[in-house]
């Protein structure tokens, strides 16, 4: 083994039993009140978490476990329906969806709350966020975590997290940025745009210290689980044949005459 | 809409808000006690799980979700250092490999237990499970469920999880059948081989009616959570070219001559 | 190097060059000549091939490319428009349809073809035909490289392959033996069933000697080229959104309580 | 059909027959000459492409499909272990590497070439490609399309897909570009840096008019069959074990406080 060789943290393995951390399997981790939320939170995260910091994360990962027929859910279906014999595959399709356009904008939003939160005091923070919100409107672009096309005026999940956030008592700053941010939103477009879900889960995990790039992965777990659900489903009541059917249909053929 | 078109129960959202199986998300899903894994479980099942039910998911999904540098650790962790832009690619990689020779052994111990379940004596199950026993020697198959090349005599997490089960009480004939099997293989074999973690919850799944095809997804989630974790890591320490160059020059090229 | 180190008959590298199975890549494999098709099909087959073997190639690698919006194209153009930062990740979502339920049929056919051209004589072989027709008849189960639920009477593409094929002067028994299951079938259903696309290619990579479970890998090959042209087609006329809408409304809620 | 109804140029299909891009599969692409590299290159790009254009077309797929134990290949044998039933799953586990690290410099080389190709002025190419070769070391940046971490001082590929492309008479001002940067690279640097295979392809595709977007469509194919030849190997020649083993005992578990 040189310098060069990589080590790693994570998990244990001989005859006699398996350490995931430091923590016998067995002897410290299964037994009568054994939580898997837990376990993997502190197994992602390499520390302890609180009561607290776990219920945020049971919060998020409901939140992001189902919106219904969404691309990811169809995708998962129809590779159901031609291969069945590979329910990972089926979920390994609709967990490629998990990208940049939806998820990856509750990474954009929790680095602009930490560029508020960094900033070094008040009269900074405020012109931070004035600055990221013009600086938006200008490029024409969406504010991350801001504004949903199904959810108006407000996004309900966002005000519940929010609210949670309250209660729980949580005052790291990412929370109050995504407040101050949403109020000059409102303010420079002179009129209200929610706060979406994906921003409240941006504050809320950059409140308890989840890495930015890691905060995906709590996506892709919550939505995996999801994807289970369709998967069972389309097993019981399949709409595989039935989406196949009305897209192809839908989507009418033209020669490359007519473009 | 005709009489050909699927519903699904999943989900329903509008402006004010979002549905998981007749259920409110706001009001009656998230909230102070809000747990993860029982609303996953019960939108998967279709169906409200008591708590020990609950103790036995929790406990499964712990036991699944890692061990160490397996194909899908390996496989994530490449994909990763090649993909950092898409985490879900890299988890999705990993999860693929979540198939018929390791974690599918669970569903084929699943059937082999509802069998013998399903006799309808007590003399009808001993004759049954003679006979399975009997079958895979002759065919000279694995028993699945049974064995384990890394831990010998025991799968330590097999034994806790059946102590587990006898303290949570469940008598439906799962677990009782998974011994009955590991009594006779003894006995044929004239040595001991370990019932495996994966035969473990194959019983215990069964114990709280999760239906065959549905238990790969359960590992599908868990080896989820273990995947995050290995990029996380990966994030941090990279392990990634280094298997890269192990493996590379452990696998010598020899000409089509050679063969 | 033990006994057990596998060993590696593809490719080599090193400083000055890279070899492919024994030929050089830049002196022997490029150049003013050089032929995708015929490279790497010689590089999974660890053989060279003839002219008349990279005609089947080529035919059922065209045939197989492209079907319109089928699972594999939906969940390509699905995954793009969710994360366009992973090309790759849309093409991988739509290759894990090519599964047992489409694609696998070939492999199924092909395997019915070897058992009858394995039979001893003529008779044994009209024998085994009646015997495999039957047996699918009174299993309920469709005969696979038969039937096509959009192209009746015929599937055209079987016509011009098997047309093909006899231009082509094959005879190892393969197109035989799958016009004869089509004879038989006819003869007992009274009523004609088209020979499909995939059981024609089954019977062409049956007279080029390529394996049977190997003839997926060119499936995949080919569907990838065809995925590639849908996510081009998605850059510039996307189509995601409305497929996700469409899909969303076409498929009612229904609480627990209407199933 | 509203107004927002997205089309298809790509593929009809009807009782009778199947269409691609206005070409009748049956009697106008297939047939004695078929040539599938052809078909989807013009099937992708929506447009004919000339014999020049495929040659370059057919160099490029060559170079890209296959350079031994890499993150894909490893990840594809693995994963076809753990789930022999699904090739498709371990191609496309294979393709997820496929992914910015390696293959994305080729669209970055792009990226730099068509902005010089873009300047006005030979004098102003001049002075570009000054300050692309300047920022990129400032910023300590890699430049995409040069370097090689096995191919040193030069990559054999990139020299030949050159000089091939001056044998076909390419001048479209991609592979002078390429060229210019190389030259200046070596200046700036007082010493060689080769230009890569994907800096080579890079420019050939620019002169052949390849989207940039679409680029990795074709790495993307081309690796696929890479792939394919792996899992066909793997079937005769297992890996799988051996890899998964040897990378568990190199990479040593360290409790957390080794960190």
């Amino acid at each position: 083994m040189t310098a060069d060789t990589p080590t790693t943290t994570l998990c244990h393995h001989n005859l006699e039993g398996v350490v995931y951390r430091d923590k016998d399997l067995v002897s410290e981790l299964l037994g009568d009140n054994v939580d898997f939320t837990r376990v993997m939170s502190e197994h992602i995260l390499g520390r302890d978490i609180s009561d607290i910091e776990l219920k945020v994360i049971n919060a998020a990962l409901v939140v992001l476990m189902e919106h219904g027929m969404t691309p990811s859910a169809i995708s998962s279906r129809l590779v159901y329906m031609s291969a069945p014999e590979s329910l990972q595959g089926a979920v390994a399709a609709g967990l490629l969806a998990v990208g940049s356009s939806f998820v990856g904008t509750m990474e954009n939003c929790a680095e602009l709350l930490e560029e508020i939160v960094g900033c070094e005091s008040g009269a900074a923070r405020i012109e931070k966020v004035q600055k990221i919100v013009a600086a938006h409107r200008e490029a024409g672009q969406p504010l991350p975590g801001f504004g949903h096309h199904l959810h108006k005026p407000d996004d309900p999940r966002a005000i519940e997290l929010l609210r949670l956030a309250d209660q729980w008592g949580f005052n790291g700053g990412y929370v109050r940025a995504l407040r101050m941010l949403g109020a000059v939103v409102d303010e420079q477009r002179g009129k209200h745009l929610t706060i979406n879900a994906t921003g409240a889960i941006a504050a809320l995990f950059g409140e308890i210290g989840i890495p930015v790039r890691v905060m995906r992965g709590f996506a892709v777990i919550s939505r995996a689980a999801g994807l289970v659900a369709h998967v069972a489903e389309e097993q019981q009541a399949p709409s595989g044949r039935f989406i196949w059917d009305l897209v192809d249909r839908s989507i009418p053929y033209e020669g490359s005459a007519g473009r």
